[in-house]
């Protein structure tokens, strides 16, 4: 069956835009990855997207969406797995081409949480957790990461600084990141400094809240993107090559392990097996760290290193630049920002542009495999995604 | 490429469980659609469902069910249309198993209306209009349906009383169905003679709301079809042989006319080109009918009637049994009722029934070509199925 390739991607910069709508935002991320395809009319829309519901009032959204960017008509629907929602739309929107249904698609991610205030917006990302079992006791999903982290903590020796190594190397990759929220260093001491959500992780751990909207437009066939790649003066092509979806529990309690992510395994697995490839033929990743413990366990999850081994591994200096894989270039969650249903789109149009070679800040070591890595809840859905470049 | 097959239904009663569980109502359609496919395990799971994030605060609700039903790990997310959710979920689903992704896929729908009052379940409904251009002035989305029943009865000459006719077909034909949450029979006085919810609308002119759960199991190939069939005792195929999918603005003010839905249009004429039949071959139909005008309107969008005809056609006798098509022999989301997010499987799951002759209700003449129609919004989201039985 033919290939399903990606021809154009667009972002906006990630951050709390008071004044703008989620319909401008997802506008302007639409139209650049228009423009970036050549002109490619996308003939569905997927929209990951998690709050909408809660903070905007406002169900029907895709077809809000699709209306307001002048492409009423066609087949749009919301998808929704959390903060995986994004990954989710890339797994229904490549089915969607790779079927038949349609030949074009655009997948897209798009979060306002801007909309409500501190309080709304962590209740309504409790909202991953289970209603019954967790949030009916007073749990946030801080929390939960916490117990997380200083189970980790305690059973491989680590202590709070050794985990700050994530944030202050995503932070120096976001200072290049043009659409980064937070695009500025810090400090192993102004992360430790920062004052504590929930013990033992302080706010410069955590992913900061914002909105940003995200497109990706996918095509079946590999005469078509090459015919658009050619147009654009482009001599390579990006494969939508693999993909894994995998769940767990939503409840945190009723897992084996708290250290590791059986579904992030499994995506991982299944993607490579599906994109032909193996784990470590992957030269270029995006990891989702929307807590600095969830970057290191991921990463281990995903099979870049032993569980417990990664954090040692990074503060020695691991998966920088020249390194294999090169991990989160963009400054991941945590400095890029996490527009919740938009992040696993963000991830993959990153990660496209860093095979394309036309990524607009740190720049990858010229990769050919490149894969992205988005969850929901505490690893509650795993989505993985293998991208191969050609010549 | 291989076609895709619907080879276990399960439904729940519709009814208002404030005792039992999203969860809980899942699970029971579920393995009833298991144990009509003779054990086939759905690889995937895509769960249409409106209102979770408002009334249950519960968002990754696929996996939530996933891992209640035993099926952990398997890919699964959920899929918002509004009304439209489980209609939107035949489509993710279908293409989940046309593209190859995987051999079999539970679409389901759920929805949990008991878990909030009156007052907060008018709220959550409104959530499929325009937040900033409808709801913000107030009203409602029963109110929003009223301006069309208005318009409509205005322009074409008709009163309440004629309107109510569709009512009373639909509570007779669920006065034998098994599932719906209305099973009585009410006369052309007691609708009248309703409360009035949004004048001309009434209590008898509206859909209940309820709970329920509906599950569709699809797979890939007619080997893998004929041989379930076989095991099952059952001498005929159904085939989902077309799918048309479209959307509209979600405002009603920015609509050309507010009397016909472009987007059902639309999506029955790509269902039935889809499927190689002409609209004048549907033998079935289950229409989606919220209020008694939405059921008219529907029917006359998709083509089964010249507008503003099919009240007139309806009184005189049209679309009863023996007629072509034959149309909601359920009781329709009048009568049957309307678990909003699981409505489009519910239909689908009869259409399947009446196709192989096992439905448990008033019987339709003995249909080979069937179709089902769920909007999301006042017409906003159209999806129509055409199922084909092969012996």
């Amino acid at each position: 069956m033919d290939r399903v390739f990606v021809v154009g991607v667009g972002l906006t910069k990630i951050d709390r835009f008071y004044e703008r709508s989620a319909k401008d935002l997802f506008n302007e991320a639409l139209f650049k990855a228009i423009e970036d395809s050549g002109g490619v009319k996308p003939e569905a829309l997927v929209v990951g997207n998690m709050t909408s519901s809660v903070l905007m009032e406002q169900d029907s959204l895709a077809a809000l969406l699709a209306d307001h960017a002048g492409l009423k008509g066609i087949p749009a629907f919301k998808v929704e797995a959390a903060c995986g929602s994004g990954g989710a739309a890339i797994y229904a929107g490549y089915s969607l081409v790779k079927s038949g249904l349609v030949e074009t698609v655009a997948v897209a991610g798009v979060e306002k949480l801007s909309e409500g205030g501190t309080s709304e917006v962590t209740r309504a990302l409790a909202q991953a957790a289970d209603a019954e079992y967790e949030v009916y006791y007073g749990v946030t999903f801080t929390g939960l990461n916490a117990l997380l982290a200083r189970l980790y903590m305690s059973k491989f020796g680590y202590t709070r600084r050794d985990l700050a190594h994530w944030s202050v190397r995503m932070h120096e990759y976001a200072s290049y990141n043009p659409y980064a929220q937070l695009p500025r260093k810090v400090t192993l001491e102004a992360v430790l400094d920062s004052p504590i959500i929930a013990e033992p992780i302080s706010l410069y751990d955590s992913a900061p809240m914002g909105d940003g909207a995200a497109v990706a437009i996918l095509v079946r066939g590999e005469d078509r993107a090459r015919e658009i790649a050619s147009r654009m003066g482009r001599d390579v092509l990006v494969e939508l090559a693999g993909l894994g979806f995998s769940t767990d529990t939503v409840d945190i309690g009723s897992r084996e392990d708290l250290l590791s992510l059986p579904s992030t395994r499994k995506a991982t697995i299944e993607a490579c097996r599906m994109a032909g490839v193996e784990i470590k033929d992957i030269d270029y990743v995006e990891v989702h760290d929307a807590f600095t413990i969830t970057g290191f366990v991921s990463l281990e999850s995903m099979g870049f290193a032993e569980k417990g081994k990664s954090v040692k591994e990074w503060i020695d200096g691991r998966f920088g630049k020249g390194d294999k894989p090169e991990v989160n270039f963009s400054g991941g969650l945590k400095a890029r920002g996490h527009p919740v249903g938009a992040t696993g789109i963000y991830q993959f149009v990153e990660a496209t542009m860093q095979l394309r070679g036309d990524f607009p800040g740190f720049k990858a070591s010229d990769p050919v495999i490149a894969a992205t890595h988005n969850i929901g809840g505490v690893g509650t859905f795993s989505i993985v995604t293998v991208l191969k470049r050609y010549k």
